[in-house]
């Protein structure tokens, strides 16, 4: 079924444009009223489409809300190729600091969070998808640490943990997003570089 | 009405066992369905009291359960007066890792988490409780850093957000939490020291 409809996102325009207004409907949708309350004829009704358009491509609203999260993450990935370790790890903390700070991304998070203790379906998808969305910075700290760029008592994953969750720490416990701008402040506090 | 039933908590004994038996009902309440399906009836029959037993002291929910997490946490306050600052750095986040590796406070996380996304007074509520449940780890870093036990580049206020931001980010977006044992690297790997 997926495969059918990355193909057909290549050839038709019109699908993958319609495709896009129901994934962009279905953040929308997750972040204003939960993953309790969502439903597939909201989504619909937010889209400006067809119940059955969205089931046609779509078995369930987890198959759409993780369509939604992977399409979003896909299409915003930072460069992590060129440049210094200490470059791409602030151009990583940026990016994720932009999304969390302002996005309907960021919205669907506390729902994400709420009902991955709820369902277990949902859980294994966001926990693969957090693993996933993780690993480059966790790569970048590691060959970072191991040509000389960053001091040696640093562990790549607690590391990333600690930058990454400082991010989400203030999303979620604090009332104030923390700003993209601090990236560096932040890089120096915990890279101690 | 605080003030009346914090008088009788100290006059008697069976009063404040029936508080503290309703206040762990609501916790365990709020992490098993979450704060939209939280009632004060359902606390009753967990709690194994009357309905009016509970109205008596607590005027909604959101009274009920801020009072559940402020006791929770005052009865479990760590030390932090003696001792070295890494020390007291060390005391604070060991407890912290521990409450969120297994408690009935920790199931009740991403509850608070949604529901303080969607409802202002919860919000409020939250925020305030987490800015204080903070604020004596800010303050440790901060003497730390003064008396040159850590290193003047840290920002204390950023590297509390690291600190807890790992326990946190192990607990919300993987699918361990943070091992309480991992409390040393994690201060190495943050504070360099």
């Amino acid at each position: 079924m997926s495969r059918t409809s990355t193909v057909k996102r290549r050839v038709d325009p019109r699908i993958e444009r319609s495709r896009q207004v129901i994934l962009g409907a279905a953040l929308e949708e997750l972040g204003k009223i939960g993953y309790g309350g969502f439903t597939i004829e909201s989504v619909a009704v937010r889209a400006g489409v067809g119940k059955s358009t969205i089931y046609r491509y779509w078995p369930d609203k987890l198959a759409l809300i993780a369509d939604a999260f992977q399409t979003f993450h896909e299409d915003t990935l930072p460069d992590v190729k060129s440049g210094s370790a200490r470059e791409k790890v602030a151009r990583v903390l940026h990016h994720v600091a932009e999304i969390v700070a302002s996005s309907t991304f960021s919205s669907c998070i506390p729902a994400l969070i709420d009902a991955a203790e709820r369902d277990d379906n949902l859980r294994k998808f966001y926990m693969r998808f957090q693993r996933a969305a993780r690993r480059p910075l966790i790569k970048v700290i590691d060959d970072g640490v191991a040509d000389g760029r960053f001091p040696p008592h640093i562990d790549p994953q607690l590391a990333a943990f600690a930058l990454l969750g400082a991010i989400f720490f203030c999303r979620l416990m604090t009332s104030r997003r923390f700003d993209p701008d601090h990236v560096d402040d932040l890089i120096n506090t915990v890279l101690g570089t």
